[in-house]
């Protein structure tokens, strides 16, 4: 589903944004860091312990109630023909433990230096894991396709 | 609703994050050009005739199903103590004609030269007006509150 150009265009962003909905059908959108393992992407809950329960943030309620995401990665310039999407629709689930968040954690700290110096891997935090279900990208110059394999404006 | 900081953040921004919800309850998010008049926000849409009907974008079906939108204007840099984002929970209608649609295309045009070569204005697409309801804020260095006047780790 993501296409060697998807795989390069996420891996050298630095920052993705991610909806949710949450219990009332609302959407909710935040900026969020991600690393990717294979085919599945994570995000991790950073929240600081003593700002309160990491693992009641709304992001998290958001996709217990509801286990539908989307992972928007773009890149913005002010020549508009250099703009960039692509739109991951996802199922997510938390991981609370085991190998997998293990390895989303490595990712993370590999991919983000800042992670490594705040020990993200030893904070016993939960990670959002989203598996991919769907792919649509899009640049101005036309050069990507969608799923589909039609180029579209942006929706 | 909004303070003088939040004005001035997002004045200075470039780029927001749209989030919908669809009529299935998935989220949907979009990179948008947004543009402030008064406590307003406009989100041009901004779809080349050619490319199909405008009017039946994802979003615009979307918002006309379910009115609440989610615009994130955020800033990201490497020095995590510089980052920064506003979320503006916010109340969608979409704009077809009258002089408010004119004075969205008068900010988006002053705001971006790039409206201005394409001549936004003459090209009879509608606009997302986009009323705030509720705005949260949060930078790392903790020096903004969100709307219940608390600093607070993203959500």
């Amino acid at each position: 589903m993501l296409t060697p150009d998807d795989v390069d265009f996420l891996d050298r962003q630095r920052v993705g944004h991610l909806a949710t909905v949450n219990a009332e059908g609302q959407p909710h959108v935040v900026p969020v860091c991600y690393a990717r393992v294979g085919a599945w992407l994570y995000v991790p809950v950073d929240a600081k312990p003593k700002r309160g329960n990491p693992r009641s943030l709304k992001r998290l309620r958001n996709l217990r109630e509801r286990p539908d995401a989307m992972l928007l990665v773009d890149h913005y310039a002010e020549d508009w023909q250099r703009l960039r999407w692509l739109q991951v629709r996802a199922r997510a689930s938390i991981l609370e433990s085991g190998a997998e968040r293990v390895a989303a954690f490595d990712a993370l700290e590999r991919r983000y230096p800042q992670y490594q110096d705040m020990g993200l891997a030893g904070l016993e935090l939960p990670v959002i894991a989203l598996e991919p279900t769907s792919v649509r990208r899009w640049t101005a110059a036309g050069t990507a396709g969608d799923v589909q394999g039609a180029t579209r404006r942006p929706e």
